[in-house]
């Protein structure tokens, strides 16, 4: 158990997106504070969407708040995993939402991990075109990750998040103590993204990480809090700059091409695996980069060194080979006009986006880390 | 068979919504020049959304001069009719971008009347959080209404366009002389959303319309180009001041409060009775501002005297009863905190939005129009 931190009251981020500006607010083990930050958006009610795993740990504590606060609830489960992620369960969220008589007033939460927040989110995008959204994240890449930017999407049988929109939330409200409950594998996964804020805008936060990464994911109160509000702080930078991914944002999928064609060459369809892979992915484009001879191998090895120290792999899961990954790459919605993109590091702390790579170097980058011939 | 008419080449009107600006461009019998325009959003080629209607009447030729511009077509007719509005059409379009390979630079062009449009615009909004969007407007309410102002949806059954986004086209291209092969009921019906914008916004286009109405529904050119040329910048202006609904774009929904309660009541599940039923709404609105007495009795005589030389209805359809409209009117979505809101003329030309009508004065002025007890 971990003491009571030294916090100021309400910290906050600010994502900076003009008249779809907000914060994102941090508790810890605070549920009534947040509660009522939550309640002037919901003047009809908190339309709740969770899933039976979170709920059962904190559902009825976030009622209770909620109730306090002066918020109606009504909350709608959703089955755990991607595979619910579909237009047919947005389906269900509408039906409950018009059968409980909710109208452009209604307020949509997002009490959980990823799956939940796109899933809620999209339905927020598209419920009377356009309703009131917040996102309380419980996962560590749900908070540093999917909770900030504004995408929302369900999956497609041919793909994940084929089906979207971009739509902003009101608030993200993130209670650090429930990241105590987390699965160390889902911790560790949660890293990866963390590391990747390092690597693609901030050197000294990098640096900072080579320090504390043992405290936060101790879940120590502050070194937590600093990795968490610093990674918010870099994705609304980068949001911020471009809302609707036209350029900088690419930067924000550093190590996910790789990522996503080792995700699905393993038909991982749970997102379980995915911060495992981005590690796996970050390590790949540096030793692209290495090969392209803009990286030095010396910030190959730090950066390697901290994924390994976030209890991350770095080698590609057994069974999968070079070709059949990079047939996946090719299939990704992000190649534009048959070509491969990257994000690439130049140094910890700055990448850059190359489709320029030939494939004869990915393939010998796949098999350098482990993929078969 | 009309003369051809004196056109500026490529008249265009502007809808300005800053970086979501879009032009409405009117052509006459020039389905090649039309489709030379769509052509720069179309990188990877078009999606053409239509009904076998519309398709059988100019499929060929559309299909034809988009090849000639260089562009390539996939076409996917869905059933004419608001019944084939739902998600389950939207998850058919979806399989089929899917299948066909389009990415983020696909451009879907909806060609036909209101359903083709919502739902294309719908799907267009949401196929990979996003994509290029063209309206080719078949029907005069299309037209004038619903290509302009970036509402797409579906229904749901419970409710029309319950499930939608804000999704603005890159272009509105619009041939009148198409206008030529459509029923006089749907040409009169659009009319009525024509009267509208005289009533709402413009007191000397409705005097123009006291004079040329005839010569525009005998579809003789130039009269016809400024019904629908007048119509849009009107609504232009209106969205370009409110593009999300916040206030002022309220005022689009004159006549509507009570047409939607006609249209539900009658289970006009088809849309051939819209403009009808705004008919009907307009004058129950003039009604009731007669008898709060804010409006006089001779501009409501001259409105009620040009919906009918409009061809359009001005009494309620038998069997149904004001008890039921008003329950109908209650439910609709956009009843907040309980009151009615009627947007009602003070004269012609200016409307306000008024939620302190009593509801025995309702069931007062339908009765008056024919609503049985």
């Amino acid at each position: 158990m971990n003491s009571q931190p030294q916090l100021p009251a309400r910290a906050k981020v600010r994502v900076d997106l003009g008249e779809r500006s907000y914060d994102i607010a941090f508790y810890w083990d605070e549920a009534e504070a947040l509660a009522r930050d939550v309640a002037p958006w919901c003047p009809e009610g908190a339309f709740i969407v969770s899933n039976p795993t979170i709920w059962q740990l904190y559902g009825a504590r976030l009622e209770a708040a909620l109730s306090a606060a002066g918020v109606r609830t009504v909350v709608e489960l959703i089955g755990d995993g991607e595979r619910f992620k579909t237009l047919e369960t947005a389906a269900q969220l509408y039906d409950r939402l018009i059968a409980e008589r909710f109208t452009r007033r209604a307020c949509i939460v997002a009490f959980g991990g990823g799956v939940v927040g796109d899933l809620a989110g999209f339905v927020a995008a598209t419920f009377l075109r356009g309703v009131n959204f917040i996102q309380i994240p419980t996962t560590v890449v749900a908070m540093v990750d999917s909770a900030v930017g504004g995408k929302t999407g369900v999956d497609h049988p041919r793909g994940k998040n084929l089906i979207g929109a971009f739509w902003q939330p009101r608030l993200v409200a993130v209670d650090l103590a429930w990241f105590r409950t987390l699965d160390r594998h889902n911790l560790h996964g949660g890293f990866a993204e963390v590391i990747k804020y390092g690597m693609i805008a901030d050197a000294e936060f990098f640096a900072w990480l080579e320090k504390h990464i043992g405290e936060a994911l101790a879940l120590e109160p502050d070194p937590l809090r600093h990795v968490v509000r610093r990674s918010c702080e870099i994705k609304a930078q980068v949001v911020g700059a471009d809302e609707r991914e036209a350029g900088l944002r690419a930067i924000l999928n550093y190590g996910h091409t790789f990522a996503h064609a080792i995700e699905s060459a393993a038909a991982y369809r749970e997102r379980q695996f995915h911060g495992q892979a981005v590690a796996i992915g970050m390590v790949a484009a540096a030793e692209t980069a290495l090969r392209l001879g803009m990286f030095s191998r010396e910030e190959a090895e730090r950066q390697r060194a901290l994924i390994e120290r976030a209890g991350l792999p770095t080698q590609i899961p057994e069974g999968l080979t070079a070709g059949e990954l990079l047939d996946r790459m090719r299939s990704d919605k992000k190649v534009i006009g048959g070509r491969l993109r990257f994000v690439l590091p130049e140094a910890i702390g700055r990448v850059t986006i190359r489709d320029d790579v030939p494939e004869d170097m990915v393939i010998d980058v796949l098999s350098a880390l482990g993929a078969q011939q």
